[in-house]
């Protein structure tokens, strides 16, 4: 099966929005056995649309659109491909009650103009969307599929995972089983060069993606049935397991924030931060997890000298004598979080996130972190190549997280070194 | 001048990199006042690629293309577009010299296929690579241009904006200016029913995004100058602002935390959060703002009830009465993280954001937001579709960070109400 994906929408014209949705569907066509030709991005515009859906109508079997179901005059995607696919489109009474309800549930009244997103495919299928209010649709003209989905990738993945996959799926023959290992604290070309000899092979197929911190690792196998392609993607993945070991956080889609929020609830302890230049972000990514209330009471924003001491008790004379962006601060905010909240782990982030304040012995992107757990606070020194102020924020909290994670467990932390109580935290 | 943009690579149909060069091109194309008609992404494949350039060659003037320089036998884009427009190839022996000088400078000979890199257009010209072995090239066919460029990010801006960039600026007439207005309060349908016949308009254009609680819109327009380009920005805004007044926070690309951050700094004055289902995001926003640390210098995470009395000194009465998820408890831990933080403003969240938790009467999705001020506390009772849990927790901090300006500017605050110290905040 040949496909190509159609992205609508003047603001990626203009470049105002990067076309993540080209990336993703891309690789889960990929991941389908499904070829994909092209990738194209067209404006808000019927004439200019029609003619590329045609073209593409001709050259292969399956269309997957993103973008163009928004509730205004210039969003006409549905209306074009619906005709290029010899469809219609009916109002539906169900689709209608979400929007309306979505509304209401705001207190506003819903504009006329939406009517347009519940308009479905008489001859095709709309594709439910839970996490918007424009629902995908798909068309079908012989052997020809147009597949349409909500451009925001918080509604288009979702959608695709739960309505598109399994149907592409069961039309492919065989089926389909991915298993993804989640890697921590080894870069990407450092996990090319242990794995890289893993990456090149027909079935299971393994692809490597770099996040912010981590790494990932896709294995997906074909096979005759499930049990089989599963069996297939188990075994391929243990030999990650024996080159990359506990580096290995977890498997699945969940990120380390949950495997921390687990321990916890497995040993029935609790967790609180004091955070400097993470400003609320690991409290953030612990309180993203369902259920993180039984391990989170409370945590702490200690962004200035004066709130470290008065909120997580660091001595005036350690802020003085070695700073707040030190080994030894980090150590005493990390204790004092967890005192001041009772709690059985207590983390602490404090560094330069920039733009300003880096000097050429502490530049931007100088972080210190701490866990402290049990009678020791376990510190890390980091330093974070100067990106952007978020880059630097965002891998601390990973970071912190990770050290979280291996502290617990347990496990040897690289790089950073471990101090009982009351001894002063000097990495030097 | 119509363009398009041609990505050529397997990579990027397979979904292995996502297509930044697209969006670069894009933005510098919208800047120059070139028309962006299309983006594609072919793979490396001579009769494909052919019959693509040749469509596109008869719908614009001028086609842009992003990899396909290297060296191996499958990267054929120069040979293909040399042929479609009418072009042949030679070797040139500077850029040969500047390919082994490459491979020298690392040691290494210098790969045979290498020498595929140093030919340029016989008719057309070169355009050097300052940044990598592969020179860009540049095809013209009567008034039909063709600009090859390397793809990597880091080959290809230096190169475009040395290169290209002066030779187009020179052909186009005239300038291209935008503005950016930032809305709050106001959905993107509701605004397209106040507003939006003003974007069905040639010169200015503007066009509406919608964002996550808030909405964009942008206005372009063309003249002969930027002088004027931008007064006509500017007397185009203002027909927004007529209709929409105080709902535009902003102008540029920068968020309500910004404007947060910016009035308190204006104002010599601080903010504390007592946080209890963003965990953290409230915090988070503001200090994503650099000199943040001058408005903000602690901050609370107050998850649980024992956290809600004992940091910020919610009384246990209220919560008792009124629960935790109520307008009486989000206006005492307003107050209460005031008071902790000795700041001016104080902001509260308090809210189910789910998977569970919820009840018929109180869903997922009820949140109570509140800002104290001065001697008064301004409270907003929300309810949002209940999405995911991230959803929730997004538009709770977007609302919060709403209502803190307008309540810092005095402006009326829709479907909320404000008590003075001391009175228990029932909205019912």
């Amino acid at each position: 099966m040949n496909a190509e994906i159609i992205a609508v929408g003047t603001e990626l014209l203009l470049g105002d929005i990067l076309n993540t949705d080209a990336q993703f569907l891309s690789r889960e066509l990929a991941a389908l056995g499904i070829n994909v030709l092209r990738q194209h991005v067209v404006g808000d515009n019927h004439a200019r649309l029609k003619e590329l859906v045609l073209d593409a109508k001709n050259r292969c079997d399956l269309l997957v659109f993103s973008g163009g179901l928004g509730p205004t005059a210039d969003d006409l995607t549905k209306e074009t491909v619906a005709a290029c696919f010899g469809d219609e489109l009916r109002f539906d009474p169900e689709e209608w009650e979400k929007i309306t309800g979505f509304f209401s549930g705001m207190g506003r009244p819903t504009p006329e103009n939406n009517r347009k997103q519940a308009m479905v495919p008489v001859r095709g299928r709309k594709l439910p969307n839970a996490n918007g209010t424009a629902p995908g649709a798909w068309f079908q003209d012989g052997d020809k599929i147009a597949i349409l989905l909500p451009g925001p990738p918080k509604e288009l993945e979702p959608l695709w995972t739960a309505e598109v996959r399994p149907l592409l799926a069961a039309r492919q023959n065989g089926v389909l089983r991915s298993l993804v290992l989640r890697v921590a604290g080894v870069g990407e070309s450092d996990a090319e060069a242990r794995v890289g000899h893993l990456f090149r092979n027909a079935n299971p197929t393994a692809a490597i993606y770099a996040k912010l911190g981590e790494v990932i690792i896709r294995i997906t196998a074909r096979a005759q049935d499930e049990q089989t392609a599963d069996a297939m993607c188990r075994a391929y993945a243990e030999k990650f397991y024996d080159l990359l070991g506990d580096a290995i956080y977890a498997e699945g889609e969940e990120g380390v924030e949950y495997t921390v929020v687990h321990l916890l609830q497995q040993k029935g302890q609790t967790v609180a931060a004091a955070e400097s230049l993470t400003g609320g972000m690991v409290a953030q990514r612990i309180t993203d997890v369902p259920g993180a209330s039984q391990v989170l009471g409370c945590s702490f924003v200690t962004y200035s000298n004066q709130a470290k001491q008065r909120l997580v008790g660091v001595d005036p004379a350690v802020l003085e004598t070695y700073d707040a962006v030190s080994s030894q601060t980090a150590a005493q905010m990390a204790f004092g979080a967890r005192d001041a909240a009772q709690a059985d782990l207590g983390l602490a982030t404090t560094g330069l996130a920039g733009p300003g304040g880096g000097t050429p012995e502490r530049p931007v992107g100088l972080v210190y972190i701490a866990a402290a757990y049990g009678d020791t606070v376990t510190v890390k020194k980091l330093m974070i190549p100067a990106r952007s102020r978020d880059t630097v924020r965002r891998r601390t909290v990973q970071n912190v997280l990770e050290l979280a994670r291996r502290v617990m467990l347990g496990l040897d932390v690289p790089g950073a070194k471990t101090f009982p109580r009351g001894v002063l935290a000097s990495l030097e």
